[in-house]
């Protein structure tokens, strides 16, 4: 198998942008950008986000068996920068962004278009990454938008031409 | 949970579209067309696919233990069109594409910009689709993309502005 080869194709496989939170079961808050997503079921409702195994959001979702995918809208390029990084929280805000406590405990951050809080079901431990696989048990949707829905997402490429990220 | 919400927030996370293919231990050949599929480790190279449960395509790729994702390139609506249905097959074409067997015995069409072929190393049946975790053992790009390789692959939100697909 060609390394480039590889690299090419799983990089034609195209992402939207989102900050995954989590709340530990100690309290520790976990926030970082992430764009491995998809749904994977409709009843239940499922969806699945791989996220870096020996990362600390992973370490919190495990604790807290929940956590909420923020959708990042157009325009909001700076603060999927701004969590690539680990950023500080407290009780008002995460990273400078507001919050409130969804259902699970996890935080839903209040400047995004939409959330989807989950319960995590599954997770599978095979990689750099361990798929977890989270039944959707809210969402919320603070603009309807006007068109495609999947239109209104901030996508992984409008990070710029040589912007590439996993996880 | 809103059932309205639950959907547009669901609808807003982005889709590559891809012809998935398999052939099983008794040669039963299954191609569909697939949407719901993200990276899920650079190491191993991992990637997740939702299958339908209850479907012809799953019951082959159990049978396999393996499945090629063909990505569909820009202007290939036709043939994600023709895939949504079950399409008939024989020793040269799979519902009128050509195809070379892969290394797991898979079908690979050799009319797509790009291929990643997987064995299963692990299912998680816990919805209406399976969560298919597949480990990449080969891959084939037939045209390398000029720009960004997301840039190249047929989207979901490109078969029209009502069109919407999971699985």
């Amino acid at each position: 198998m060609d390394a480039n080869q590889k690299k090419t194709a799983l990089r034609m496989i195209p992402y939207g942008l989102y900050i995954l939170t989590s709340k530990g079961k100690d309290g520790t808050t976990a926030a970082a950008t992430v764009n491995w997503v998809t749904q994977a079921s409709f009843e239940p409702p499922l969806v699945v986000v791989a996220v870096k195994a020996d990362s600390q959001p992973y370490a919190v979702i495990r604790s807290a068996e929940s956590f909420v995918l923020n959708i990042l809208g157009k325009g909001q390029e700076s603060v999927a920068y701004a969590f690539f990084k680990s950023v500080e929280s407290d009780a008002q805000q995460i990273g400078g962004q507001p919050y409130r406590v969804g259902r699970t405990g996890a935080p839903i951050l209040e400047t995004m278009p939409a959330f989807v809080e989950c319960r995590v079901i599954e997770r599978v431990e095979k990689g750099d990454h361990a798929i977890v696989v989270g039944e959707v048990v809210d969402v919320g949707v603070a603009q309807e938008p006007e068109g495609r829905p999947d239109e209104a997402v901030l996508s992984l490429k409008e990070l710029g031409p040589r912007i590439f990220y996993g996880g």
